[in-house]
């Protein structure tokens, strides 16, 4: 058989979506201004706002996850302040310090398959203030959620408005990291686009996993976010060819290719779950959207090794491990179906060899 | 007429040479793995070592020129040491505070068209130790100067040495910034790509203002740097499709495009200006390179600007005032026969009236 | 009786041992160079070097406990690294992001009573490089210990040797935070001071809590800090009349005046703690040093309210509660008497009255 | 005769003044709170605020003066803002980076003898925002000057209040570094404490130099410090024994102590300025505070360095070199009649063989 062919290891091993590639073909000998002052960056922006229901947002394009949250955190709160997140985080465990590298702690909630409650929340906020010494601690500036998490579970519109509640009360602004937001916004019945800014002070919609070639769009309630044009810089995120960003978003949401495509990512999961399930395998986690564990035995895994590319999540078990597969929008109804097949078949072999 | 349509103002306004453009779109779809860990990376790597000289020379392709002076700094030098660099350099005036984001002071040397001198280096450094209260200050952990400078200037080899010997025997490794590399070795008769390491211990190949969308390449000695990949992730710089960065530098050094693109960008504005010394205006300063600066009557800045974008340099002075004219791999010789036969036409009427 | 007047809050109410004070006081008006670099400096540093048996150790005396750890920690790890620390620990909690301030992540450990463990040290590092996304995360530098903790505990030798040894094996330096160290010393059976370096390769003898108006000493082994003059400078914590830390070290070190007055406040903990178990309540924790923990009625601690100061430890319960009283060099064995007897009183009237 | 025996190197060779040292033995074994929650430290920045006539002023005692200047830039800007100051300025030359630790580039204006002008704040300030890339500029968030100046300059009110009111256009707080405060205000006919608060935002009054063993005091308008307590504890400048502070700044404001010590010195340095010139002696520099700089015969250097301390201002020359004479609280009438007679006979003498 030779090289693995179905794709499952992650959401960003290909280029972009063929309608965002080919618009910086078209484009790319165009002579624009550079840093975003450009008229597709504005066009972008302006869409973005609209769809998101807030004219007087604050939109801005940046190059990439670990950069957006470093600059938007920055942005926010002020020197040695923290920030709080749970365990599991991306800006706790995956983005190498970048950042305490401008000075702010991460501040840790326990969490259940990456979410944080609101309990946990108001309890850690009152217990802090309520520590005599707390002036003594890192105070934190701001509250940072995922959605969907590192787990692909979703919030519910509850959940989060509970959680969004405590930070008002407690005068934090909220954060939601949306590195895959379209899968997160097409697997949830009860939050959209349009009322994101009603939920948070500032999220910022992936592009880079969802069909970008690179690129996160920032979007803030006014007020929010100080000097982030300089900071971008300073942060060393900012793109010379800003346009590029412009040229990839504007693509992305017209003709509401960016839910679309989450869409029918989200699709293929389901289907990909389904079948394990049906197949008698076990999933884990509750998840929702584009990403899927199960624990699988390894001899099945080993098999799916030679035909597909997907992650060991933690360590090796000596009879079973938890394994991820992730869909794209790159991922065809045909890869997912040939991975069925491959898990029924084992399955079948498995049922008649007893 | 309406809007201009010669474009001079620099060398970032357009997207890709074609053919890095061409490559990207090709491989749109190949599934990789991410952070530069795919065979377009490791590919481009090897061709830059080879192309360098150096079989065991490090080799990164990081985003953007900013992102990579800061990271390469912290990954030279030790925590609080600084960096001597011509006060007109890049990293003292124009990435927002990039380097001392990092805790790095940028100490500064004084320059001539932004070149400093090896006999000012060897001073300011004599001068620091002989200061008995030098571990009250600053110490210097890295000399940086750019090929070529922000005013389009050229070191010759000579020069360079000169720096070199003088930072050797201080101990301080030298780090050359080439955003804009291929134009300056182009209009270079002595510097080339492949004893670049002898003159240095780490400098990097500008790629967004030399033909890719964006990306540059750092190419150290061994043990010049410290942790960069993390130093990389921890900065916002490391980018999860790393491939796009592969595949834009294998296509811009296989057949000799990165330089050939450049000896024509370096051609083109040679012709601009001599063309305009025939029309009887006065370059500023001694560029060789693809940026060229005049000294020109305001009528006829505006004139020109009608029909090209440039940039005035520095403020508009009461009858004349200083221009820059950027010429780049996506200029057309057409584009420099229109300006400079603009430039003539207007001489010859100016001519007349008086 | 108004006011209270026996003193258990902590062990920085007082100004310094009257050896200590007295000498700054022959001392004060002698001019002398700054910055440490008189002739009371070099003594108290020859001294720490001869007790602590390692004649090219370098020793470093600094203004206070916070200061040093940034500095001590900024001056071992490279940019971006980390520090691993048990969660309760003082640089995690109580130094409101002085670590972070400069970069350096605090990577926490579980503990018992302040303390980790080689075991649980062990499974971190072979996890953390046995993940394929480690250099995705913050790498350690060097790893901290308290001694004795936050909880009063001490390490044995046998623990210490074998952290020390998982850190031998993944080359990162051990560094023991002495903010109490001559009550741990006091307390302890088989660490002492002449050997702390074969156990470590980087510590600080507290003086603040330990008889100095303030104060630390950094003993390192040679090669472990980088540029520590300059950085204490950089860090704000390099003292203009660097003097008053010497002839204060000078005084502490000479006649063995730090142990013998460590011991004496251990003393009287221990009595304490025996009279409160006497009189029939609880000890919490097994700290062999200065802080001495109970669990007691409310209405005994209120009574003793009246009369001494001390500390909530946590919340208070609706019952019973946690508190703390600490010894120091100024606490006199009358204090613990009157104290200790009306604790006895208390307990006799409750059990009359039941 | 031996050593050197008179002391005219720096303001802080001495201890404190004697009534300062007597205040901090007798309260040596007082118990109090620590981190400044003491009746001293309240009892001295209320003394504070009733003398700088401004009742709702915050007064923050701290530890030096690297380490407040660091501390209030960073409690005033925002991340990654700058701070304006002279080249010569403490905080761009001598304090080892402490403010680029923070992420805050120092921006630098010329000077004159150590002073900046309205003149160039304006045309800087003006010009950086009329330059159309200052958003990738460090924007300057502060504008600091010294009082007096690193050359012993004083600015005259008209001075202070021409920079004040730019600075004041342009919304940026005025930070004057006062760590030799007392000196200047006694050299100064039109500048007092009770009304600095009306010339600037935020300042400084010096004790290391002016006759505590250390420490400072931060006096600002409402709302310009963010945080300032955590922001002290977390730049490691917290003392657990704040009491220390208090007690010093308490003594030292008590009685006019501060202004009378600094009169004192102030009229000694006159006096020797006046001595050196009738021996014919040039100064160097207006200098009307405690230190005084003269161009002096190498001969006369090298027999003063047999009986004073004194400093070495720049290099040596080969005839003449520039000394720095410095007088303090502790230097006695004696010590300028011993200097001067001493000057006088060498004039003499050199009279004589000629």
């Amino acid at each position: 058989m030779g090289k693995p062919i179905l794709n499952f290891a992650t959401d960003y091993m290909c280029g972009a979506l063929p309608e965002v590639l080919d618009a910086l073909v078209k484009t790319n000998l165009e002579a624009t201004p550079g840093y975003g002052e450009d008229c597709y960056c504005k066009a972008a922006k302006e869409l973005i706002r609209s769809l998101c229901n807030c004219p007087d947002a604050e939109v801005w394009l940046t190059s990439g996850g670990t950069q957006t949250n470093a600059t938007v955190i920055d942005s926010v709160v002020r020197p040695g302040q923290g920030v709080i997140a749970a365990t599991s985080s991306h800006i706790n465990v995956h983005e190498s310090g970048a950042v305490e590298a401008y000075g702010h702690k991460v501040l840790t909630l326990p969490e259940t398959e990456g979410k944080i409650s609101a309990a946990d929340l108001e309890l850690w906020l009152t217990d802090f203030y309520a520590d005599e010494t707390w002036q003594h601690m890192v105070e934190p500036g701001l509250v940072y959620i995922t959605f969907p998490t590192e787990y692909g579970t979703t919030y519910s519109r509850h959940e989060v408005e509970a959680i969004h509640d405590v930070c008002q009360r407690f005068n934090k602004p909220l954060y939601i990291d949306g590195a895959r937001l379209g899968y997160g916004l097409a697997a949830s019945d009860d939050i959209q686009l349009s009322d994101l800014l009603n939920l948070c002070e500032v999220f910022y919609i992936g592009g880079t996993k969802q069909g970008t070639l690179f690129g996160e769009a920032v979007v803030a309630r006014p007020g929010i976010l100080h000097n982030f044009f300089t900071q971008t810089k300073r942060h060393g995120g900012l793109m010379a060819k800003g346009r590029l960003l412009g040229v990839q978003f504007l693509t992305l949401f017209e003709n509401d290719l960016y839910l679309s495509a989450s869409a029918k990512a989200v699709a293929l999961a389901a289907s990909l779950r389904a079948n394990f399930i049906a197949a008698g395998y076990e999933p884990v986690g509750n998840s929702p959207t584009n990403q899927q564990f199960f624990r699988l035995p390894n001899a099945l895994i080993d098999h799916l090794a030679d035909i597909a590319t997907f992650e060991l999540w933690g360590a090796r078990g000596s009879e079973y491990s938890v394994v991820r597969f992730v869909t794209s929008w790159a991922t065809t109804a045909d890869e997912v179906a040939q991975l069925s097949a491959a898990v029924a078949d084992f399955a079948a072999n498995a049922q008649t060899m007893k």
